[in-house]
């Protein structure tokens, strides 16, 4: 297989110094892989136009698509316009079809008056196709340069991704396509890095060379992908589905998924299947569980609300921890939450409540109770259980820690339930 | 000012096919700039050889100081320690510190034997210095070549950041620091990028070359950053904070903060300020603003909790939104956010009550109220102020730009109750 390869460069100083992050690569590499486009390089670069011009020179001669994201604003930090229509050689344009959408989009959306400068927005080079820009005032550009192309973005996440499936994507597919990648992912918990690679080390050195086995470990779960490339696509699927089957029986004891789904959406496919409910009654976490669960688009089906006992205040009067408990063990301690769990779940009428109280640090911390103690109880209909976690993270990883341990917690209480 | 550069360069197939994001070189290059090191260039190449070897190749023609994270774990995908040992001209010895320390890991922390593979990571390249990890097993390496330095750290994040601030960040401090980077950020709401570059104009026109202006438009409100370089710190900091205080006069009806805060730091600080509190009563956003509201540290001061109503049943239940309003109005109203906001304020015995009901897509709309539909209220001790939103987005940009609007909402509402 002649594999095509992509690059992409993103331009803005704000990436340089660390202001924002980049989640538009990501969000690019994820969709070209599904076409079978492998990303070679990532680059990030200023908004300045020798480092620009250099991007350019260096990307395409190991890319065939090279896809632009930044610097197409309308303040004069936004050089990548002009600079391209020079790179390429061209001339500034008006073009009417991207003028009569941004007219539009002031009169009726914005109801603000269109200034000089998003006028300006409507200009574009005349040696590029130009990409219309329904979702927001900079239009894209696409430029061909014998057999490989350059495309040029807003970095606006939801624009690039309107453009990226409106325009480039279809375009890449009908023009670049001549192969396949297929990615299957394992998701394991409550086993090391090494030590599971000691445990699929004989499946990991039978893999044929079109096969790529990777490890993604992340709070405290491994991810395993296996990646084939080739161009008959049914092969390619029989033989990635034969080293993972391999792999998941291996694990079996382990897994937690057997595809490419964040936990929350693995805990919601399994309340939804056992038709059951959840609610959760949250501390330290501050909503971040109840959050999760209901970031998948469905969550209403099994999820019903949680109340957030920030204060124990709230503890006392929403969830019935009494002030004698509070006094005598304290906000985090397994008689506390296993009350929060039992009564969130009673309240809310749900199979189940899941509930955390801790200290998060970095302030809060005594010598009985350190920053990084967690307490997590799980009530369902026939009992509560508990469970103590000692997290040894700065503030904001303890808390997305804990959100992961009490979905993982709850995951193993659904499918125990489901078997017994 | 002789400007030091640092490159970035991120190894790992997952950020090529985009199974992470990388938060990693966000935070390398806000650590740097602090110490006045240029981040010229940041790219990310896969767990290949011949890509990683280019990477290197390229990355030192341009830049001072090479950081190198990924690729260092026990596994066989990870080929970085090898790969650099060769291009330095090393061999591979045992580090007895980094095995002692790996060994008590095992031991005393995680508690299971340690694998062949474990021992492994204390194996380092004879010509570097090493870098103890005291927060996991594989150790950090720093190798010199003439005047600069390759260092190459773990990909995980809390490894990598304890890496940098105990032994990278204090040697170059050290070795380059010969100069100074300044930051100082504007936070607007409620004016487009455009408007505001017309509203600034001049003064933007009036920056000499060394103080550069960046516009940062993020969920419809823009930051405004102004980065000042030079070798004279005073100086410095003198013309930053003159230029800085034009821009802050200038926009200063629209100005949210002037510093560089999220928004839910800005609205932490103001109820410090006014010693008032608030709780949250979330529907669509299922618990997103209290993890915001509560992820700042401290918040505990400020913020009592919060009731994430997301069935109707809990709307009633916990907040008395009554079965006739939700029958005549809907759950996405005018009605049942101001009883929502009303209640919690109540309930939670708080100095704020903010409620939010919407449609966050992709189901779920309806030809009166189309996915977007946002309806967020406010309820103090005086009054319950409505908003209604229609947003735009997908469901996971939906549910963000919610809770910016509902924190953007109780910050105006805090300091209207200021004022007045």
């Amino acid at each position: 297989m002649n594999q095509v390869y992509a690059s992409i460069i993103t331009i803005g100083d704000e990436l340089l110094i660390g202001q924002v992050i980049d989640t538009n690569s990501a969000w690019i590499a994820q969709e070209l892989n599904k076409i079978g486009i492998a990303v070679k390089h990532r680059v990030a670069v200023g908004d300045n136009k020798a480092d620009i011009l250099q991007a350019l020179d260096e990307e395409q001669k190991q890319a065939n698509i090279i896809l632009i994201t930044g610097g197409l604003g309308p303040t004069a930090d936004d050089i990548t316009k002009p600079l391209l229509c020079e790179y390429f050689g061209g001339k500034m344009i008006l073009h009417q079809p991207s003028l009569d959408f941004i007219t539009e989009l002031f009169e009726k959306k914005f109801k603000r008056p269109m200034t000089e400068r998003n006028l300006k927005q409507a200009e574009v080079p005349d040696i590029c196709t130009v990409l219309l820009n329904e979702r927001g005032t900079a239009p894209g550009m696409l430029f061909k340069k014998g057999d490989k192309i350059f495309v040029a973005m807003p970095g606006v996440p939801h624009e690039m991704k309107w453009l990226m499936q409106a325009h480039v994507l279809p375009y890449i597919a009908q023009h670049y396509q001549n192969g396949y990648v297929e990615h299957k992912t394992l998701l394991t918990a409550g086993i090391g890095e090494s030590t599971l690679a000691d445990t699929i080390n004989d499946i990991e050195e039978s893999l044929p060379a079109y096969i790529k086995l990777a490890y993604l470990p992340n709070y405290g779960m491994v991810r395993l992908r296996l990646t084939a490339y080739g161009t008959d696509k049914i092969l390619l699927l029989e033989d990635l589905q034969k080293y993972f089957t391999l792999l998941k029986e291996r694990v079996a004891e382990f897994l937690v998924a057997d595809e490419d789904l964040p936990l929350e959406a693995v805990v919601g496919k399994l309340l939804k299947e056992s038709n059951e409910t959840v609610a959760t009654a949250e501390s330290c976490t501050g909503g971040l569980i109840a959050h999760l669960i209901s970031s998948i688009p469905g969550a209403s089906l099994y999820f019903k609300g949680s109340i957030v006992s920030y204060s124990n205040e709230v503890k006392t009067n929403l969830l019935g921890v009494t002030t004698e408990v509070l006094e005598t063990f304290g906000a985090v301690s397994e008689q506390t939450v296993i009350k929060m769990a039992t009564e969130v779940r009673k309240k809310l009428n749900t199979d189940y409540g899941v509930a955390v109280s801790g200290i998060m640090g970095p302030d809060g911390g005594t010598v009985d109770k350190p920053v990084g103690t967690v307490w997590i109880a799980i009530a369902t209909p026939k009992d509560v259980q508990v469970n103590l976690f000692h997290l040894p993270f700065d503030r904001q990883r303890n808390v997305q820690q804990t959100a992961v341990n009490a979905l993982n917690f709850l995951r193993k209480k659904i499918v125990d339930n489901k078997c017994g």
